[in-house]
């Protein structure tokens, strides 16, 4: 084995929240072991953050606290960000990158919007830039894709990657509850934050999507490329007609590389109750990968975390330190493909859509003709379901009809529903949810 | 990018079977691409075979085909041993390490027998060994653990990770199959080679488990530490008697580091329906892994094949080609714990136990007896269950009475189990099965 007689690697943290504070446990907890793993001893130089006084974590030496940020960046062989959020995370970023450190980074919100320009600064400054934590917490899902996979061609990617609002339809599914009720005990819980949009939007799960189809297609993919469609539209009578046919209904995040080029989307839709997507509960998180040679690939395990996500930021931190050790760097992040992104308009999916009416003689035909006009063949029809109080403008007339598509394009889809809503005895705002093969 | 303009990685390959010439269409076919995430050309400069003329792979330039296996170790940059096999697998990758090559290989035999042996020399002569496909096919778990998890401390892993037995349990329970005709027709379709035995005896599990052990804990395991039991001693009734209980029976390797040390084992267990093992079919594999922080983690996927396989080692030979374009080695594999092997006698679980019994008043007080006088706590008894012609020794007088324990040592419940099949009522041989929690 190495000799560990050599200079230590300098580790600054950025960040002594959750993630932070248990990177820090674990690198001074494990010091021992890392070294010998690393072949030179791993030092934590620094912990920067806001206000030191309120860092409770027993095992960071206080004198290691600061707030000169920047000044950090600037005397560590490795940087670890875990502030979070665009700015200032991004010019510390680059700051570090500039004074010659690499980065760790668990900040998928930077990566989706900046990832590309902060992968070339690197890239040119000849120092790494690792995220594993960025995308689905403990899961190995970031080294796979850059490394494993690396000799083969991926060609979709699906998955749920946000814990939150993976709780959310758990908890509506299984107690029957509204989205606003399983929402507010999410909140008492601690499961969802006092602000929760960033993840019932499916912002939280489109930041990771834009990651996913950057690693996978080698093509720069920003959060602003993502079609997001979030949760808050879900209603307790969406899942018990998931129920009844027993399916559920997931936030999935979704990248493709098809003919019309690269798309990346988020969307809850309905997966079949044996699908392995299906037994993803709560906080977990699950990603299928599809490559050519490999064929199909699921990773998963804990999305979120302090003590997970700073698993996934440790070992990011020792590959990184092993190749300070040895003066080289990691594989780059290559963006030579170039894709085009694929106008979400003409991705094809099978429907379930919800529509509210006034029951009455001919309604089913008057629907039918309008899904048959525009070429939208119907798989199956259910109209046993009643509405309830969940539904808005609900009253005792009113009956739901749920019709199932084959597969068919977003497009004329959204025209066809567009036209059944203009019908006189159609009310409501329709539910449309994809159905997963 | 890094310019292309240097000279080309040269790349060996020993073996011309079905994942050998996968590996050589993936690097021919792929050649610009892998280039490109390389940054450097990576040439395939020979194929080594016993008989070119059968190469049948038309996009393998017969003049690469060579019989000069230990002349292609010396003039090759990486070696991929891809024949399988102790010797003289294990001759030519120490070749091929003397030589200045590094090693990919998805040689598990080879690895569960000599791997610390091959990780040293490798060290030593400042190469590297990938083997990422020696484990699980194309599901990255390798380096994941090499690298992912680095900085975590693995517990325990656990998975079924050979799709023969897989494949021949699936079928024994969905077509209520005896063992021996389902693995003729695992045998007829392919699945099963002419001479089973590696597999139906565990063996080629136990391979992998020494290899994972190894990985995880640091420590030196090999296939002469793996407690082995395979499949061939499982009858249509102990599978008729897992169904009616919702379980199914799956060929689990387990490796822990528990407090008596490390353990590894192979052996067919009664998992519920409803864990997520249950659903994985045929040919796939998946491995549950447990670490400190990152807590529990699954990866599945294609356990084997041509094409899945190729895929995970044309990762590896990309992954080595970087390094040898930068003039630096990846993580060696460190076994500096060197922890001891825990001994099997010690370990504890829930068992499953059917006896063939002569059923007359009395018997289960007596058999009660000889569990309770040792210990061992039992959970359920079940006697509804009726032998079948597939019993060794059946005769129409006999009875199945089975009792599940809760958890206890191997070595009381194994002399528990002689005590009971001395009682003059008891014939046949017992059938012991694990539970999983």
């Amino acid at each position: 084995m190495t000799q560990h007689n050599e200079a230590p690697i300098r580790v600054g943290l950025l960040g002594a929240g959750t993630v932070g504070s248990q990177t820090a446990r674990l690198l001074v907890e494990q010091r021992d072991e890392l070294s010998a793993r690393t072949g030179r001893p791993i030092e934590l130089v620094g912990v920067a953050c806001l206000d030191p006084s309120k860092v409770d974590a027993p095992w960071i030496d206080k004198a290691l606290l600061t707030t000169d940020t920047a000044g950090l960046c600037q005397r560590a062989d490795i940087v670890v960000e875990l502030i979070g959020g665009l700015e200032p995370a991004r010019t510390f970023v680059l700051t570090a990158i500039e004074a010659g450190a690499s980065v760790v980074t668990a900040n998928k919100a930077l990566l989706a919007k900046f990832g590309p320009e902060l992968y070339q600064a690197a890239d040119e400054r000849g120092v790494d830039i690792y995220f594993e934590a960025a995308v689905g917490g403990a899961i190995p899902l970031v080294r796979p894709l850059r490394e494993s996979l690396v000799g083969d061609r991926v060609s979709s990617m699906l998955g749920i990657v946000n814990g939150t609002t993976n709780y959310i339809l758990d908890e509506m599914t299984t107690k029957g509850l509204d989205f606003e009720v399983a929402l507010n005990d999410a909140q008492a819980k601690g499961y969802a934050e006092a602000d929760p949009t960033g993840d019932i939007e499916g912002e939280d799960a489109a930041n990771k999507a834009a990651i996913m189809a950057t690693l996978a297609f080698h093509t720069a993919t920003s959060i602003d490329d993502v079609t997001v469609e979030g949760i808050t539209s879900i209603t307790a009578d969406d899942i018990a007609a998931a129920t009844a046919e027993h399916k559920v209904v997931k936030l999935l995040a979704v990248v493709e590389n098809g003919e019309a080029g690269v798309s990346a989307r988020v969307y809850p839709a309905l997966i079949d109750e044996n699908h392995p997507l299906a037994s993803v509960h709560g906080s977990f998180n699950a990603v299928f990968v599809h490559a050519e040679a490999a064929d199909d690939l699921m990773f998963y395990g804990r999305g979120a975390g302090g003590a997970p996500t700073a698993s996934a930021v440790v070992g990011d931190i020792v590959t990184e330190a092993r190749h300070i050790a040895q003066g080289c760097t990691g594989p780059s992040i290559p963006l030579y493909k170039d894709l085009p992104k694929a106008p979400i308009d003409a991705s094809k999916a099978a429907f379930a859509v919800r529509f509210l009416i006034r029951d009455k003689p001919g309604v089913l035909a008057a629907i039918a003709t309008e899904f048959a006009d525009r070429g939208v063949s119907i798989n199956g029809v259910n109209q046993d379901l009643q509405p309830t109080r969940h539904d808005p403008g609900y009253s005792g007339e009113l009956q739901q009809l749920r019709i199932v598509t084959h597969q068919c394009d977003e497009l004329t889809l959204r025209e066809t529903v567009k036209a059944v809503c203009s019908l006189d005895f159609v009310t409501g705002t329709p539910s449309i949810l994809r159905v997963l093969d």
